[in-house]
């Protein structure tokens, strides 16, 4: 794995050119607090911590794994250390409500530091990471003594928390869950039942882990409408906070799995475990989506984390590495070869790579700001509107980042030929800890229906329409803009194909259910290079400002426009494709009898 | 890993029913052995070996991996035992030359039991497989003494064989390598250097290694003129075929790699071992071409093997796993849920493994039959017209087979949702072995060269003419068939775009060399597609037929034309993007300074 270093100046781009987020701060209610000096001095702080401390433990974390004990699991080496420093700098607090003892600051700027602290190092960072979902599913329907005893823990990053959905037999088909949760006389719940997949389930880091456990009442319904939620200690809690005895859940082994070998993936076996219940009965699932769209954001951005470790490790490999002749005449022409970034193929590979994370990096932080809105907006509707508009998004920026970061890491084995393949340049480990990343926190398939089915058409549109106005108003102001046409162009055809195969899935769905399962997928690719194509056109926009002004480093900013061009050249089209067999439509996936899926 | 079923019945369709292989074999010079009950008796054993010896042994390979001692490589538990197994049933002799000690089958005969053995168990594979390039080289270039002493040997699989190419700084610039053959008054040669990413380099699985070794004489111009090609024994051999003592050869370490664990990655180092010329000084790169296109022929095939292992993994767990209901209502009603093979998304990616799977089937063994006509056609000029044809496909074998593989194997891990991504279903394990192949043997880009740029554009587009008339031809002989016109018009469309941009991208090379490279990876995406096309139209018309007559298993014919329909529908119009990016030229690739390409 190169070792990391956290790409300031594009995430300053990012913040401070393409999506002034110094006057968005200003507008949001209570954050004045976030000056650009803070922003700065946060985003420095991240980076020296994630180089210095986090980056080192990448590779160690891999090759290391967990270890399972009966006593519990065992993270690798350094990484309880690295937790205790990051604990110490009050890290966790940053974004913390200030009521809650935290600093206060807005939800965007947690996610940069996200960025940094993931992409030095995707296991370590999954272990803080789950705790805020947790916070955020007590801030918002813990009972006053989850809120007086076990929150404050959590806040300051002493404990941590987990979020235990998964059955072996079901994961998102939650319906299916069998947990039980027996009313106890003091008022508690005894849980008992197996979990699976539960990412940070133990691990020796903190003192205490709060699971967020999902199970079913005695008299429950079936299905999701018979789920409640529960808060259950790793060690019981005295009213003081205290820690007290062992409760009733432990875990009973760990997964082999293809990556991320550093984040602890648990079965968590509950014995008749102490539980707490978190909000009202048999409505836990709703309770539970507090935790998951924050979680989704937060996996969609490891489509960026792992496209920039790609792009970290290729790009110096393909200046260095000398192979052939460039095929217009020797570039390198006292060298025995020339530097592989003079070939054409090499040269589709990096943009491929620098297209997809700085188009990431963008969605993320273009997305964060709605976070912050639908958080700090200063009117009602402000609020609301960005929570619409989170809706739509959260789906898009999982689903669809996450196969751009597939790809990117793939491409980055692929920059390095057989050395790709070599455990010591860190590319196939950033490969195999990517290919979770559109598994967990719900497929892509269950991402697009979430996208297609629940967003788009169950809202008839609604919470679409706003988002293509303010493309198409972004190209309508743009129309007299000679130097933006070649991006404006493809993007309103882009905005139009989108509007289109709204439509289009909309009418199918009304004749046959299943025709929304068969255009999802698709859908989500064409919403996802449309949302791409209006961020890298307002960078390229950006950049060409700059240009013409003369200011900053020119290199920079023509690295912007390049990359642009080549986002509409070649990523773009692929649009054209996903409308087609979109349009195909579903008989083509169910007309065939199931028996014909056979091995023959 | 899912225990490996040789998918005979669709072996047999493609052997029989798709391409006439009985009435084939009749028309090669000296096959008549080669009948139906013949074949299919190999195939039996071959699925049986691979069944019961190769198959369990590959989860072993993947966990235990190669040992380096000082002694030299163990391989993992069980590999010796099944190769003395394999040579001792006489597997290796099946297309050797009977003059030469074999049983003078066809080649692609072999192609058939490879498919199973590499299916079952891709690391073992691999050591078998590597010897056969250097039989080839030895039959077709070596001496007389190499012909008597050092092939029967390796014929028999009493020894392996090796391909000893790459050096640190150089893989696929051959002309960069620096490994020295000094003169030796016996008539042999002293080769010094070291070579890395030495596939099979040293095991225990034979009682000696012979590798084929490219290196440079003292007075050998620079570059690729100045490459000799040697024969170097592990262990020095005696005149009589015995062996002697140890020669100057020994593997140095073992590479720590993404996948195919079980089969060894060697740096090899060479002190003044004993090396034996094959063929003419410095004319070592032209002998090299032999091995290669055979290795190249035989890692195509492994898009098939990781595409097959992700289809017999993905199948039964698509009709076991039970998750939601279906989106047009209930179709296991009394069960907890449906099985998710109802699932609109999982059956496109079911699909397009099965597509991908029997597509590579069909153009692997269409590849076998102008491999076997190039050896055994009965006139030169047939025999030229396959070679010729052979030159062309080998590329597209090679490049668009192993993507595709890579693509299939993803999906394969993405049906099981999170469980794809633990060890124990073997759905990560495929996906990491087949990540190699588009790697190894030359990379896509390397692939894509030689097919635009030296194949079609050097010959000035005399190799691809016929083939572009074989699938107009068959278009046009169905004009009438109503039943097909689904499949022929797009298949007429697709071999025109395949002829306007084989003319596009020789028209843009004159003008600017870099568009050759600018344009090979879709141009390979491109020729592999239509080639599927062609192979898909041609499985869905004599499935058609079956089923008209009545003739069969109509679910299985059913599933062919099924699949055939979706590959039409949701497979090729991606040609449709690959034209648009290909169109898009070098420029958007080739302006962008290389400072723009910098960590920021």
């Amino acid at each position: 794995m190169p070792s990391y270093k956290t790409p300031l100046k594009d995430i300053q781009f990012v913040f401070n050119e393409l999506l002034d987020y110094p006057s968005h701060y200003e507008r949001l209610k209570g954050c004045a607090e976030a000056s650009s000096d803070l922003v700065d001095a946060v985003l420095n702080e991240a980076a020296k911590f994630s180089e210095e401390v986090l980056s080192p433990l990448n590779r160690v974390g891999d090759q290391e794994g967990c270890t399972w004990t009966p006593e519990g699991v065992i993270a690798p080496t350094g990484f309880k250390e690295a937790y205790k420093q990051y604990v110490d700098n009050g890290w966790p607090l940053l974004s913390v409500p200030e009521a809650l003892g935290g600093q206060g600051l807005p939800s965007s700027l947690s996610m940069a530091v996200t960025e940094a602290v993931s992409t030095a190092n995707v296991s370590w960072s999954g272990y803080p990471g789950l705790s805020q979902g947790a916070i955020k599913t007590l801030i918002e329907h813990g009972t006053d003594w989850q809120r007086d005893v076990l929150l404050p823990k959590l806040v300051s990053g002493e404990w941590t928390g987990t979020m235990c959905l998964t059955e072996s037999h079901c994961g998102s088909d939650l319906g299916q869950l069998r947990t039980r949760a027996l009313p106890q006389e003091d008022g508690s719940y005894a849980i008992t039942g197996t979990k699976i997949f539960i990412s940070s389930g133990d691990h020796d880091m903190a003192d205490n882990i709060v699971h967020i456990v999902l199970a079913r009442l005695p008299d429950a319904p079936a299905g999701t409408a018979g789920i409640s939620l529960f808060a259950v200690p790793k060690f019981n809690v005295s009213d003081a906070g205290g820690i007290a005895d062992r409760n009733g859940v432990k875990c009973g082994s760990i997964e082999h799995k293809m990556g991320i070998h550093g984040f602890a993936t648990c079965v968590m076996n509950f014995e008749d475990a102490k539980g707490y219940l978190i909000g009202e009965p048999n409505k836990g699932l709703a309770c539970m989506f507090t935790f998951m769209n924050h979680a989704r954001l937060a996996t969609g951005m490891q489509g960026l984390v792992h496209s920039e470790i790609a792009y970290q490790g290729a790009i110096p490999y393909a200046h260095d590495r000398l192979a052939m002749r460039s095929l217009s005449g020797p570039k390198n022409p006292d060298g025995p070869a020339d530097p592989i970034i003079v070939h054409p193929d090499v040269r589709r590979l990096l943009l491929t790579i620098k297209a997809i994370t700085e188009g990431c990096r963008a969605l993320s932080y273009y997305t964060a700001q709605q976070l912050d809105l639908s958080e700090y907006g200063e009117s009602e509707e402000t609020r609301k509107q960005a929570e619409s508009l989170l809706a739509l998004i959260t789906p898009i920026c999982k689903g669809f980042m996450t196969e751009l970061g597939l790809e990117a890491a793939s491409h980055g084995v692929q920059v390095f030929g057989g050395h790709g393949y070599i455990s010591e340049w860190g590319m196939e480990q950033n490969m195999r800890d990517s290919r979770i990343s559109t598994l967990y926190e719900g497929t892509t398939g269950i991402q697009s229906l979430d996208l297609l089915g629940r967003k788009v058409l169950g809202s008839g549109g609604k919470l679409l329409q706003p988002l293509l106005a303010e493309i198409s108003h972004y190209c309508e102001g743009l129309s007299t803009n000679a130097d933006m046409q070649e991006f404006v162009a493809p993007l309103q055809d882009a905005v139009q194909t989108w509007q289109e195969v709204s439509m289009q899935a909309g009418a199918a769905a009304m004749e046959n259910p299943e025709e929304v399962g068969a255009a999802s997928v698709d859908y989500l690719m064409i919403s996802g290079y449309t949302l791409f194509a209006y961020l890298w056109a307002r960078m390229a926009q950006v950049a060409q400002q700059q240009i013409s002004a003369g200011e900053g480093d020119e290199t920079f900013y023509q690295g912007k426009v390049h990359t642009a061009r080549f986002y509409f050249q070649r990523l773009l089209p692929r649009v054209a494709t996903h409308k087609a067999t979109l349009a195909s439509g579903a008989d083509n996936l169910m007309a065939m009898p199931e028996a014909c899926f056979a091995l023959n």
